[in-house]
C-alpha cells in the first residue's frame, strides 16, 4: 500500500495566492484548468526538484512526468546544463551587447536541426510562432493560414479561438480550421483560396488535449508538403512541445519532410528561458524585414544552457532513450490495467505519451485512475500528453506501474 | 586623451552571426537600427559586465548608459539579486508546479505598486501589454483602443504599424492615432466613437525615439483618468520602460492619478527574465478568464529575483538615487556642451534621459558626438532614451563629462 499524500500547506498557500494573482494559479498548472480533475488529487505548489523528481510543499515527493509541461528534457537542475549557465552568469546574462554564445547556439541548431539554415531566438513559443505567420504574411502578401482543429499555437489573439474572452472576429478572420489528416481538405481549401494562404502551420503530429493524439497517416506529410511548395505556400511546423523529443534534427525530419519554417521552446535549454524559429535560407532576409524583439532575448544564460543542452542530448542520444522509456512504461501500464480487466489506450510518440482509459466514454473512470496514481506520487494528468525526460530511471517505472497497478484495483473495487 | 577603441574582433564575429542568424544581431542591439550610426563607433559582442560596465570582445571597457535598454536598474550582477536567484535555482526553477515565491512576489507588488489589486507574471513586456488589451476587450466587449503617435507597446501584430513587414490590416484596424498630450483630440474621439473605446493604452510620458522626450501638460492624465472612467473605458499604462525608474509605487503614481492596468518588465528582477500585469480588483475575474499562459512564466528563479531587486530598490531609495545621478550627469553635459557653444537638449526624467544637439536638425552632428564618446567607452546611443543604474558612481559621471568634453572638442574641430 502506497501513502496516500496530504496537501494541507498546498491548500493554505493557493489561498494566499488567489488573494494577489487572477486565478491563483494560471495556465495548465493551475486548478481551474480541465486536465486537474478531481482538484483534490493534484499538489498545488513545489518547493524543489531534482531529476525526475519533484516535491511540493507538504514534503511529497513525485515522478513527474509533465516535466513543466515539456522544459525538463534532461532531468531537474541537469549538473552539465546547470554548469554552462552559471559559468555564463558569472560573466553576465542580459547585457547591452549580445555575448557570442548567441552564434555558437545558432550554428549548432543550423548542425543539428536538418530544416534549419538559421537560427532566431525569443523566448516563448508564442513569440515564433506569431513570428512565423508574420514572416509567411510578409513574404507571400497574403493572408490567410491554414490550422488543423485540434492545434495549440500559443496564446497570441490570431491563434486563440473566436469564443475565448479578449478574442475579437479581426484577429481570426484569416483563420481557415481543417481536419487533421485529411488530406482532401488540404486540397479542397487550396482551390477554394488559391493564392490567398500565407502558410499552413501545424505540429508535427495531433498532440492535443482531451482526445488521443494521432500521428500523421501515411503520406499526408509528403502531400501537405508538396501542396505548400506548389502554391508558394510557407509550411510552418510548430515544435514546440514535441521539439527534440521525435527527433534532434527536428520532428519533420522525424516524419520525412522538410518544413519552411520551424518553431522550438520547451526541450531548448532544459527549463532556461529560450525559444528559437528556425528556417530555411529563402525566408532569412523576410525574418530581418520584421519589427521583432524583446528585452530578454539577447540574454546569454539561456543560450549557454541551451548548448549544453542540444550537446547532451546528441552525446546521450536523447530521444531514443526517451523511447525507450516511454515503450517501457507503455507496455507496463497497459499491461496492468489489463489485468484489471481495463482497455488503457496510450497514443502519441512514447516520449510524449497520451492516457485514456477507453471502457469509459465519459472519461470518469480515467480521471478517478489518474487522481489514485497523483496521490501516490506518480504525477500524470487527466487530458493532455505526458513528458518523458533522460533521468527517469528504471527504478521510477517499475514504482509507477507499481502504484498504477494499486490505482487500477482501487477504481476497480470502487465500481465492482 | 582618451584611448579610441578598436573593435576588430567584434566585427569578425558579427560575419559570423550574419551567416546564421537574421540581420546577425536583430532590434536595438544590432547594427541594423537606426541607433547605431555611425555603425563604426559601436560594438557589437560583450564579453562580461559588472555594475555599471560592460566589456566588449576586443577588451574595451564601457561605461554603460543603455543597461541592456532597461533591465539592469541596480548594476550588472548585483550581488543580493544573484544571491537570491542562486538559492532558488539550487531548488528548482521551471517545475511542473509552481514555487510559491511567485505568490510573495504578487504580494510585494501589490504592497508597492499604488494601483495593484493583484499581479500576474509572463516574459516579455509585449507578453502583458497584448494581455491589457484583450483584458480591456473582453472586459468592455468592445474593439478599438487609442495610442498615442509616438507609442512603443511591443511587436504583437496589434501593436506595430500597417506599413510594417507582415503585419495585416485587420491587425491594426481598430486602432486609433492621437497627438501626445493633445486632450481635445482624446476627448474627440470619444465623442466620435462613443461605446466604442475598449482601452487608452499609454506610456507614463512620450519618451519615445528620434524625438525629444515628453512629459505631460498638466492636467493631462487627470482629463484622461477622467475621460476613461466616465466611458467605461480601461485606462492602461506601459510602464515597460520607465517603470520604479520614476516612482517604485509606479509612474502613474508619479504623475498623481491610477491606471487601470499597468505593465511591468524591464526594471523589476535586474535582468533576470519576468513581466507582470498588475491592475485593478475590478479586473481580475476577466483576467482569469483569459486563456494566457507560456511554457517559462511559472519559473521560480525570476521571482526570487524579482523580491530582492525590488527590496532592495526600496532599501536604497532607487529613483531618488536614479533622479540624483541623472541629474548630475545632465548638468554636466549641459555645461560642457555650452562650452563649445553647443545647445544640447536634455529630455524625459533624469534616470531615462534622452540627448539631442539642438544645432543641426539634421542630427548628424548629434551622431557623430555619440560616436566619439562611444569609441571613448562611453556607451549613449543617438535616438533612444538613455537608462541610469544604481551602480553609476560619481568618478564614471566624472569621466564620462570627461569624454563628452573631448569628444565636443573633436566634433568643433572637424566643423570650424
Amino acid at each position: 500500500m502506497f501513502k496516500i499524500n496530504d496537501y494541507t500547506k498546498s491548500r493554505e498557500a493557493f489561498l494566499r495566492a488567489e488573494k494577489v494573482i487572477p486565478s491563483g494559479i494560471y495556465g495548465h498548472q493551475g486548478p481551474a484548468e480541465g486536465c486537474f480533475v478531481p482538484v483534490e488529487a493534484f499538489p498545488f505548489f513545489s518547493d524543489r526538484a531534482k531529476g525526475s523528481y519533484f516535491w511540493d510543499i507538504d514534503g511529497n515527493r513525485f515522478i513527474d512526468y509533465m516535466c513543466a509541461y515539456g522544459p525538463n528534457v534532461l532531468g531537474y537542475n541537469d549538473p552539465d546544463v546547470d554548469a554552462a549557465a552559471a559559468a555564463q552568469r558569472a560573466k553576465g546574462d542580459c547585457i547591452t551587447a549580445p555575448n557570442t554564445k548567441m552564434i555558437d547556439f545558432a550554428e549548432l541548431l543550423v548542425d543539428t536541426v536538418k530544416s534549419a539554415d538559421w537560427a532566431f531566438f525569443a523566448k516563448n513559443g508564442n513569440d515564433v510562432t506569431t513570428m512565423a505567420v508574420m514572416t509567411a504574411r510578409a513574404y507571400t502578401k497574403r493572408k490567410k493560414i491554414i490550422f488543423f482543429k485540434g492545434y495549440y499555437h500559443g496564446v497570441s489573439p490570431w491563434t486563440q479561438k473566436i469564443d475565448y474572452a479578449g478574442v475579437i472576429e479581426e484577429d481570426v478572420v484569416n483563420n481557415i480550421y481543417l481536419d487533421w489528416n485529411d488530406i482532401d481538405a488540404v486540397e479542397e481549401a487550396f482551390r477554394k483560396y488559391k493564392g490567398q494562404i500565407a502558410a499552413v502551420i501545424a505540429q508535427p503530429y495531433m498532440h492535443n488535449n482531451f482526445m488521443d493524439n494521432s500521428l500523421p497517416i501515411k503520406d499526408f506529410w509528403a502531400k501537405v508538403r508538396k501542396i505548400c511548395t506548389d502554391n508558394d505556400t510557407v509550411l510552418i511546423i510548430d515544435d514546440v512541445r514535441a521539439g527534440f523529443r521525435l527527433d534532434i534534427a527536428g520532428s519533420d525530419h522525424y516524419f520525412g519532410f522538410e518544413a519552411d519554417l520551424i518553431c522550438f521552446c520547451k526541450a531548448l535549454a532544459n527549463g532556461y528561458n529560450v525559444s528559437a524559429l528556425c528556417g530555411k535560407y529563402f525566408l532569412k532576409n523576410t525574418v530581418s524585414s520584421l519589427s521583432y524583439t524583446g528585452s530578454y532575448w539577447l540574454s546569454a544564460v539561456p543560450f549557454a544552457a541551451g548548448i549544453a543542452c542540444i550537446e547532451k542530448m546528441k552525446r546521450i542520444n536523447c530521444t531514443q532513450l526517451l523511447f525507450e522509456k516511454g515503450n517501457a512504461l507503455k507496455n507496463g501500464l497497459i499491461e496492468t490495467a489489463s489485468k484489471y480487466g481495463y482497455d488503457l489506450h496510450v497514443s502519441g510518440v512514447p516520449s510524449l505519451f497520451y492516457l485514456r482509459i477507453a471502457d469509459d466514454p465519459t472519461l470518469m473512470l480515467h480521471q478517478e485512475w489518474i487522481a489514485e496514481c497523483v496521490k501516490r506520487g506518480i504525477y500524470f494528468t487527466n487530458h493532455h500528453n505526458h513528458f518523458i525526460n533522460a533521468s527517469l530511471s528504471d527504478a521510477n517505472i517499475a514504482e509507477t506501474i507499481a502504484v498504477a497497478d494499486e490505482a487500477f484495483s482501487v477504481i476497480k473495487n470502487r465500481h465492482s
